[in-house]
């Protein structure tokens, strides 16, 4: 089973990570890293550095379509080339699996219209916006498309997709594989419970400085071709 | 205030990106990825590559030192320049972060005796073989160190750290950030309540699986000096 990952510049890693270390252990999962260049992809941090090691023309065809967010969407919105990419290997996936605000790029792709999909808080607007059903959940599927909210959701949508393929005792074996029985130190019960003046710092964070600070720092690290 | 990430062949990535997608967040954090050479790090499952872009001798002392873990502990338990590494970090570090199995390199550089930690389900014994009091706790502290549980748990043990270093409301923005609002499609409180014979496939894949996959797989990228 084919797992493609996209990354981009500017990424968010847990938006990766968290449904790689999922997905990576269904059985028979062959799992790539693909961007539009084959290089160290630097995350919104700009200290993280992720191996792409397949590019676009690589990947004809996929099992499993997976699209994180980050700051780095927005450059990607405007990129026909990744659009297409998605667009191209969606039409024959299996699975097609969102996570954060990277389902507004498969929203932008144009293969939501009329899907009921969930994304990050913060990226609802946008995504209705691009003719999709935006819905409050941890995950949701519709179809073959499964999405997920913000960041550390991956975990949580990608053990529910790992249930949908692979049946509920191998999603159970691999949440202890990665004990994920989370039990943070402080608690609402959704991002939607978090009071507003919370929720407009990590709006004004998101939308501001993360990006700014993304957009003015260079990677820390070489990005040679690989 | 920096971060050094400890990175290995055969560390599991999730046990490094949980944390680092909470401690990055933090005012003022640079977070740097460190390993004994600088070039593409490749995970457990070799089709994760992480950019190492310091290495030990460029890194004299640090703020907080983070030791993720994985099966490729098991090489590192013989490094001494890795253990050196450690020893030398932890000396002068303002806190000691170990995750998963990470704790039991810790536990090996000789920094746990007589302390009381955490660990993954399947490491307890072996770390408390090294003369730490290991407890069944998500996250733990004592004194300067804090450990977590396997893999997945460095979220929680780092949203605890990050109110130890800057206080419950930015611990919380934090949280609202990577939404972490965890959720999974089926759960037990802890992975001592999952029944027997699914923890024995755990422990099975975790002991042969996937060590000997790893061993077994070259990186599918290349690795050149960074």
């Amino acid at each position: 089973m084919r797992i493609s990952i996209l990354i981009f510049d500017g990424f968010t890693m847990l938006d990766a990570i968290g449904g790689y270390s999922v997905l990576g252990w269904l059985p028979g999962a062959e799992v790539e890293f693909v961007a539009e260049r084959k290089t160290v992809i630097a995350d919104d941090l700009r200290s993280g550095g992720m191996a792409a090691w397949r590019d676009y023309s690589e990947v004809e065809t996929t099992d499993i379509l997976y699209v994180p967010g980050g700051p780095g969407v927005e450059a990607q919105l405007a990129n026909e080339t990744t659009l297409d990419f998605i667009r191209r290997l969606h039409e024959k996936s299996t699975w097609t699996f969102g996570v954060c605000n990277g389902v507004e790029l498969l929203a932008k792709a144009g293969i939501l219209e009329g899907k009921t999909v969930t994304t990050n808080i913060n990226a609802r607007a946008d995504v209705a916006a691009l003719g999709a059903n935006v819905v409050g959940a941890r995950y949701h599927r519709d179809g073959k498309i499964v999405t997920t909210a913000g960041v550390s959701a991956g975990i949580d949508g990608a053990l529910f997709l790992a249930r949908l393929i692979a049946g509920e005792d191998v999603a159970k074996t691999i949440q202890l594989g990665i004990e994920y029985y989370p039990h943070p130190p402080f608690s609402y019960a959704s991002p939607d419970d978090v009071p507003e003046p919370i929720r407009e710092i990590i709006r004004t964070a998101e939308e501001s400085l993360l990006f700014e600070r993304m957009n003015a720092t260079a990677p820390r690290f070489p990005q040679p071709s690989l």
